[in-house]
């Protein structure tokens, strides 16, 4: 068999070239440059033997059918949407490895015992607009119709921004599928993090997308006169922030697959010569395990509280963004499992840290996927590189699974896949 | 004798009136709006007795000639501008209380043996240009004419600035004192810290103006995904910051005067999902002493190096600002104290914290200073507030002092005072 990686390749550089930003990557949701990306992905699944269309949320999806037509389908897909000056694999990659697995196994004539859809999600950043998943939701039909009213930062609402694309938005519940209409969702993404990297292995097993709580977090002391006030007489805010952000990193440290980011910080007023009298700081906790994540986001809690209270500030905090975990389908990891060893790697478990539309997709379907490697764990960023060896092996390790399924179907009769 | 507080009150009422700002009081160096202050001033100077002038820096000096013309003068002042959305005391106070108290001695038919000078400084804070003290190192001789290019946030440069007041750049220099002119810098200020209300005194004894150091620190780690990297492959720019924020309170926390203070700080990205890959922050380190103040900054440092060494995080700090400590002098110290007891108040020393233009005069002249109690220590804040009983207790010491003085002179002859 040719290597499929330096077709995937070319097809992620074509796609690469359609940007919003010159010298970037930048495609938001309903956007001309997203309309050129669909296009391009639309030729793509139709020379691979796949029968294109877009649906009504802008997700473009190509099917090919089982030997009865209209049987239930194995969905193979990712995003086509992207940060503000993205890297090239984060989405695209399992998209344009999907068009690559299912024109392989066209060529070497394998007929499947049920249909091959694959998606390229039209938005699962959530860059746009202030709700993340929108495409995939859509799909799944679980993306609340009300936030079609949701405006991007120039003031075009969702609504708007699917007429300007030529969509409807009175019919944008139309892209919901139905629960027996797909088989399972599988999706090949580049890690995002360094663990394959740190593992030595080109591909790995996803056991679980991590469930996240955010926390818009507000610590409120004194200002002061950084030179007048004496050290046991402040209230300093920012000092009480300091303590509270060493708090979440020794909880993190006591548990793996546990991480907890403050990223951003606000200290008012901000002059070099004033003592913060008010702080604003957020929390992202993620765990692959909902029960070990809310017993961190107690302790945590706990430990802020105790923080405050000695300082004599006072603590609010407001969720601003809760999601559970998706634990990934045991059948279907063990086929993915299976098709990593017989490819010659060791399997290597690990969750995803990262959101993905397979978080939407469950709602619908079991979920599983697939991790290629990338370089020191970089992305949301122009430095984001996966290797074309790296490209190959989980190109390869998509296609075992897929002929897998045939052969499965061939040994035992029609293939019985249990959701 | 009538109680001086109600004029005074009354001619800082008057000052607040004037500002660039409607709502608010700010008065910056060289605007129409410090012209129209010292105009006031200028005024109250003349009814009292004193003969007034503006000097090439835009200094307001009220002087009474002792005996004999000519003879070194007593200088008392502190300034005229404020910082954007002020308080009403902070500067004028001491420049309105030491017109009533030579006021106050002219009415008595007091003579003194020396001139006096009551000087409104035209710049202290510093909020106009780049520079703080430019009226009180004009005075003492020591303001860098280079930096008569430094512009506002306009672009006006002092020069220009000057010129639009209508004086003369070239002539600056003229501000400069000799020090045979000057036998000492006496400031009455509100304290614009906590102490003396802590202390239940309405006045204090000032032992020295601290010293400070304020740098400018960059911690360097690397920025990555909130959900995928974990815990133990972090270099988390925030994480190692916090920790360097709670060495500054520790190491502070161990000797009474020492106040640090990381005022202001910056996480980039900054994204609530991303690990902060940079943060800047500063540093304002003060002392009473020097040798305190250096010992601490090391201490600091060393901790800051280990902190950045074991995080794995790169560390650089810029000196933005160093002034060292001006002790006030013991022999002035020693009137102003007999002064407060006498006025049957308990001495209270305590350093000031907050900078002030005895730091550029000291160049010059021995200097002291006297603090009122300001409520809560709130200053730079329209809430700044001295009661008219602690303005009344502040401006009778001073006239005590200079009273005092007189009778050195009667009891001994010509007073003679070693700067």
């Amino acid at each position: 068999m040719d290597a499929l990686a330096p077709r995937i390749q070319a097809r992620l550089d074509a796609l690469a070239a359609i940007s919003a930003d010159e010298g970037a990557i930048t495609r938001l949701y309903l956007t001309p440059e997203q309309a050129r990306a669909s296009a391009l992905v639309v030729g793509w699944m139709r020379e691979a033997g796949l029968t294109p269309r877009v649906d009504a949320a802008g997700n473009v999806i190509g099917r090919i059918e089982a030997v009865e037509p209209g049987a239930p389908a194995l969905v193979i897909g990712s995003h086509l949407d992207t940060v503000r000056d993205a890297g090239q694999y984060d989405g695209p990659l399992g998209v344009v490895t999907g068009i690559a697995c299912v024109e392989a196994l066209v060529r070497e004539g394998v007929r499947l015992p049920f249909a091959v859809e694959v998606v390229g999600f039209a938005d699962e950043e959530g860059t746009r607009f202030n709700a993340t998943l929108i495409g995939s939701r859509a799909f799944a039909g679980t993306f609340d119709p009300d936030k079609l009213d949701c405006p991007d930062g120039q003031g075009v609402t969702i609504a708007g921004a699917l007429r300007a694309a030529g969509l409807d938005p009175d019919r944008f519940h139309e892209a919901a599928r139905r629960a027996g209409e797909i088989l399972a969702y599988l999706e090949l993404h580049i890690e995002q993090g360094p663990g394959l990297e740190r593992a030595g292995l080109p591909v790995g097993l996803v056991t679980a997308i991590s469930g996240a709580t955010r926390l818009a977090v507000t610590l409120e002391g004194e200002a002061g006169h950084a030179g007048t006030v004496a050290m046991d007489g402040r209230r300093d805010a920012l000092a009480g922030a300091a303590a509270c952000i060493l708090a979440v990193e020794a909880r993190c440290r006591t548990d793996a697959g546990l991480v907890g980011t403050v990223g951003s910080l606000t200290a008012t007023p901000g002059a070099v010569n004033v003592i913060p009298g008010r702080v604003g700081f957020s929390l992202d906790l993620r765990a692959p395990d909902d029960g070990l994540r809310r017993a961190a986001l107690a302790d945590i809690g706990s430990a802020w509280e105790a923080i405050a209270a000695e300082r004599n500030l006072s603590l609010t905090k407001r969720i601003t963004h809760d999601a559970p975990c998706v634990p990934c389908d045991p059948a279907w990891m063990e086929r993915i499992a299976t098709a990593i060893a017989e490819e010659g790697y060791p399997v290597h478990p690990l969750p995803s840290g990262a959101g993905h539309d397979g978080m939407a997709v469950v709602a619908l379907a079991p979920v599983a996927m697939l991790f290629v490697r990338c370089r020191g764990g970089i992305s949301h960023n122009p430095a984001e590189f996966a290797s074309l060896e790296d490209i190959e092996a989980g190109a390869r390790v998509l296609l075992r699974v897929l002929r897998g399924l045939a052969a499965e179907h061939d040994a035992s009769g029609p293939l019985v896949l249990d959701p």
